[in-house]
């Protein structure tokens, strides 16, 4: 997993609809990794620094019917 | 996911038969990732700022029959 | 795989109810790849070099139930 | 998927049964990424400029038994 | 795939069950790409010129109780 920040929620006004519902989050990080946008499945918000899951694995449990590659499963204080 | 831009359509004369019908995007990134070859879901053209998903995952719920590893599954305004 | 050094545990006050247990361990890299954040299955501590699996197929070996994208599957003497 | 050219075949005098009968081509890309082996699935040779599918689901359709993480999918003109 | 070389075996005398018998060889690539470590699944041993394939398809059929990421397929003269 990876810890970023969440920089700011990002609205899709066109949308595949298993997106539909999922709020989307813009995840940068401190070493200058790309950005990455994840789902959330914690109540995350702006400013929150946060852990990121990616991968078939975790993404199949937290939103298995989520047509997404990240998902925000934690929140560091 | 990432966040990227339709560059161009891509058109492969010969391909899997997989792919046939797909369409091929390809996506290039502000900051100066590898450009990626996706296929669209949700009808996203030449110019646009979308949103990009990867990994099995998310391709297996949006494309379950293609044989591609990126699929465009939103268009930002 | 890959070999990184335990740097410390990682405590996150909000996750997800499948991380409830788990013991988060930031690995950092000899090599100055990104940090990367690995559930624990081998009883690894600060300061321990360790073996980190990552992909669907080993992490659903080593914690089929737990949201993760690594996991610590070894140490090193 | 990305798109990179053939550079030439590759021979394996020992390989995982899995792999007898594939063609393995090595891969190269003009951004300098790292050169990536692929099987083939749909007749590419040295020079051909090629598009390349990685991740289990793509994977997964075109080469079922094989234990390869990437193949080549299509051939531009 | 990719083509790396065998630079040595690594021992961990602390191991997850599941990678009990499975023998670990430290990877190398010419691009100056990180270090890998794989399992064996044609014999291979130091200074071998080899195949690695990750990805849970390939490995799901080389490894299929094995929590590894990473398999040697194959060895080039």
């Amino acid at each position: 997993m990876l810890v970023g920040r969440v920089s700011h929620n990002v609205v899709a006004p066109t949308k595949h609809p298993g997106l539909a519902g999922a709020k989307l989050l813009m995840i940068s990080f401190d070493d200058g990794s790309p950005l990455l946008l994840a789902t959330d499945a914690v109540g995350a918000g702006e400013g929150d620094r946060v852990v990121v899951a990616t991968g078939s694995h975790a993404v199949g449990i937290v939103a298995p019917e989520t047509p997404t590659d990240a998902v925000v499963v934690g929140i560091l204080d």
